[in-house]
């Protein structure tokens, strides 16, 4: 396996580096640069999964997803926001992490609108610091606060918006994926979705979204976290269409009602009647 | 900033290690240490964005992306599969991207059925290769192949499957989200959600989606790709809906009519006529 092999040449190197350490002891400024190497030789070998956190400020993210939005739009906006504060504070290993590499999360992958950006650059963040078990409660919990999130809040500085300066209107998307995010709000401003206004929107949702995540991860690894989202109108619906129910033929927490649209989620006596063709 | 502290930092320890070199001529074992180190000095430096891309095998990519859905689940399994191959051929800097922290793609987010997790994976995968405006090309590309595809296609050799043993149903998602792909293939093959069969699937669309991928990253590295997907009902509905058109009040490249039931593709002049409650 060429990473083992890999792995082993760089334990030869570091130990290298050590002996030359003792091979130069004499030469004072060499000695230093030893010194200052060798508590961290292991910048050389991959660090070890999950890789270290300490709190963050959720005000910093806000203003370097914002910022970040303005390079790379939202899905690397916000995975730098939280990537680079702790860049900043930790070093290695997130001096290794190439933040470009999310920016495919922009309109929701590659222009579809899907998962909205800032939730896949944020979702990734969040898994750089812990096992997948917890990071799928974390990223649950931030989609849940999304849908029901009413968007923008965030205001930059008078006079330095990226593309639209003032107040903008807001609305609950109630759903984490772009298409509606974006269609809702349109709805809800008379905003055009291809405006400035709405790309500056998409601006002050990635500052919103990068600050709730640190704020999530501040609380996990303070072991503060606490999963508290729920929709009881997707729990009816998976009385029948969930895990060991009678049709059991779907799975996800996507609001049901945004897209099944003939199904009135106060009558469901009606739904199951006319899925059976029982109706008088 | 503490990042280019760091990044001066690392140049001058770099320096210190052909400085020590020149010191250790006559030590034969630490001379060849500092020759093989030489060149690939910049191991300790954050590697250049985008990482390089040599040409890949798609079969071995199914092979993996299977193997690695049995550890962490699709999003994590196609993101390994294709990075993986990159390791083991070129090393540095793939040997320092923790491939885990996509596992979170998994049931489409933490849970949610959005985007499709082994569409996740190969996303991020593609954008670690190229800039964001090459990557928004193929992953929209792969997304279109996504839903037109009958999964799944990969088949396990014979007692070796995860999960389930033997020929599995297809179905053609027509979406690239989790929750409709899983959705329909219940409804078309009679398996339930949450079944082995079910999860042997999701596992067999693994292998397809990292090979598909591998495939799309080739061509695009010998220049050979071409954007080929086109959904002409997406268009038709652009026409008022998209960029520049009268209502201009969505994005994304979603089919419609599968969320948006009430509309009949082939009526659209009724759909219009509704929605000016224009009705005789």
């Amino acid at each position: 396996m060429s990473q083992e092999k890999d792995l082993s040449r760089r334990k030869f190197l570091k130990s290298g580096i050590l002996a030359a350490g003792a091979l130069a002891v004499g030469s004072s400024i060499f000695h230093t640069q030893v010194a200052e190497a060798a508590p961290e030789g292991g910048h050389c070998e991959p660090a070890k999964f999950p890789y270290p956190y300490v709190q963050r400020d959720p005000e910093k993210a806000k203003v370097d997803g914002y910022a970040g939005y303005g390079k790379l739009k939202c899905s690397y906006g916000c995975f730098e926001a939280i990537i680079g504060q702790l860049r900043e504070k930790i070093g290695y290993p997130y001096t290794h992490v190439p933040t470009e590499v999310l920016a495919w999360g922009g309109t929701g992958a590659g222009g579809w609108g899907t998962l909205c950006g800032a939730l896949i650059g944020a979702a990734t963040a969040i898994n750089y610091t812990m096992e997948k078990k917890d990071a799928d409660k974390l990223v649950s919990e931030l989609l849940g606060w999304y849908c029901d999130f009413p968007f923008p809040q965030y205001e930059p500085p008078a006079g330095k918006a990226l593309e639209y300066e003032g107040k903008l209107g807001t609305s609950v998307a109630g759903s984490p994926l772009c298409h509606v995010s974006v269609s809702v709000w349109c709805d809800a401003t008379g905003m055009k979705a291809e405006s400035k206004a709405r790309s500056e929107r998409c601006a002050r949702i990635t500052a919103d979204v990068a600050a709730k995540t640190v704020e999530l991860l501040n609380a996990f690894h303070s072991k503060n976290f606490k999963a508290e989202y729920k929709n009881e109108a997707v729990d009816d619906c998976m009385q029948c269409h969930g895990k060991g129910r009678s049709l059991e033929n779907t799975r996800g927490m996507m609001d049901c009602q945004q897209c099944h649209t003939d199904v009135d989620p106060n009558d469901l006596v009606d739904h199951i009647k006319r899925s059976w063709n029982m109706l008088d």
